[in-house]
């Protein structure tokens, strides 16, 4: 397949091409994802995640001019909250990435994170075996947000880092919260920024808190992304992170742990596709919303007599099930 | 049923028993939900949601307060990002409403938005009953920022508050985009801010842009909430607004959609939880993984053959179905 060799060998007319074939979820892509399989593993994929304006793409710009200076090869998967009305156009930060498009050893792409079947991680989890197999050595995934979304796409990732910026008001930090579990790195950005240590001293005081061991901590650093400030040091502890990953088995963990979840996914979507006639629920909602609208029907009481039905002619007997 | 009857005399202790029990997701509530259905249909549902910082609870608060003038009964469900370490506990932000906890017309309560049993929407959903019945006149469904969890929980309300404050940088402004399809009525917080009056044209812009009816555009309100400015206006506009869409039909059409949603959605994770055994995904998921980790097979082949054997087993032929 020509499609293959483009692909295995970097070209980036055939990667974007691939990538459309994922994000269209056609069924194409099933054979041209497990030809790339093979040649998966090689990566190493960062995720970069956190609050709205905590300068997550300004970072990732600085990550991928220090990955540069080391001849790595870096691929951007950014996703992108859908606009109806723009079709998901790149957001005006991060158009300040763009700059490396001219360096044909990057590769940035924007995927929406809405109106995918069966949800943006399948896509994006493709879209990174494609980017692994055409020999990129970091994948960066940034996402906007700490939503469930967010959540799911951040878990493709070997290593998570969470950007947070001093002074966001006690909602965003409140947020910072439902994501810590996630972080293997903390960067404090802005940290020009009143507040700055303050934050850091907090971040700490709850990972202490949380942790089982206090000798493996996830290390918080200070950055100012648009001063260049931190960066190095900040690049260096991603280094010496991932290779304890690599070491302590971790990474192959998580890898697996990946693995069982999409397969888990893609399984449980393919089998509520194929009974979506048996259940009828096409053909029958309407008839079925409008009895409970107008309280000829309950809802639970509705819901159960479909599921008995159901139940009845796929011969599913609770006793023997 | 001693709950139940509490319940529709709107008492307090009766209301948040079984709002735990939807929380927790126990087959009891069945019963309760469809005993309380009838009593239903009465509430105003309104959802306030938008980027965090925006002041979505001053006004909140402030519309409570508007409410009350008109002795109306207000119950405000708060959906909040869970912490892992908190166990989901009231935002700061979130505790000036409580000034309204000694009021027994008013009933506030929050919700974490992760870790449900079938998703935040399916217990909020049921909570809404459950208030609707206890005679509430105004339910409030307040969410915080734009991801898909909180699109669901909006989507469980009659008319759609999107609350935006200016100065928020472009990511937020980007992220307002994907949620403006959902907003019946904007409010422009923060008014006294530079660019107020800019964000204020830009939506109209895009309003107008997408708008097939420019005579039903969605109103753009600008108010200080903590200066108690705008408010008498916005709730003026959600009172009109709210009679158009009953007027028009559209109100009825919009429930009918919800119970549509909300059927579908657990039917289906019923049929799912019924399927487990057959597909006998928990006890083989392991190994299967274990075999894609090693290579040994494809992930695309593995789903397959796992999809073809689940055909077989439960008689589902291609050329029948």
């Amino acid at each position: 397949m020509k499609l293959i060799q483009g692909i295995l060998q970097g070209k980036v007319r055939p990667l974007a091409k691939a990538i459309s074939l994922v994000e269209d979820n056609l069924i194409d892509k099933e054979e041209l994802i497990d030809q790339l399989y093979p040649h998966t593993g090689k990566a190493a994929i960062w995720g970069v995640t956190g609050p709205p304006g905590a300068g997550k793409s300004t970072l990732v710009d600085k990550l991928i001019d220090r990955e540069r200076s080391q001849d790595h090869r870096v691929a951007v998967i950014a996703i992108d909250p859908s606009s109806p009305f723009t079709g998901g156009a790149l957001l005006g930060d991060r158009l300040r990435m763009q700059r490396h498009s001219l360096d044909p050893q990057v590769f940035i792409r924007s995927m929406a994170s809405r109106g995918h079947l069966g949800g943006v991680s399948w896509g994006c989890s493709d879209a990174i075996k494609i980017l692994d197999a055409a020999g990129f050595n970091t994948i960066i995934i940034e996402t906007i947000g700490v939503g469930q979304t967010e959540i799911e796409v951040v878990e493709l990732a070997d290593l998570v880092m969470l950007v947070l910026a001093p002074g966001m008001g006690d909602e965003i930090q409140a947020m910072k919260a439902g994501v810590m579990e996630i972080g293997d790195l903390f960067v404090i950005n802005k940290k020009d920024l009143p507040g700055s240590e303050k934050l850091k001293a907090e971040i700490e005081y709850v990972l202490n808190l949380s942790s089982d061991n206090p000798e493996q901590l996830p290390p918080v650093i200070l950055a100012s992304a648009q001063k260049s400030e931190g960066i190095d040091e900040l690049w260096k502890k991603l280094s010496t992170k991932y290779q304890q990953l690599v070491k302590s088995g971790y990474l192959s963990a998580r890898r697996k742990e990946r693995i069982k979840k999409e397969l888990s996914r893609i399984i449980l979507y393919k089998v509520h596709h194929l009974l979506d006639k048996k259940i009828a629920l096409q053909d029958n909602i309407d008839n079925w919303a409008e009895q409970v609208y107008l309280k000829k029907d309950m809802p639970y009481t509705m819901v159960n007599k479909q599921i008995n039905r159901f139940k009845k002619e796929m011969r599913l007997d609770d006793s023997k099930n």
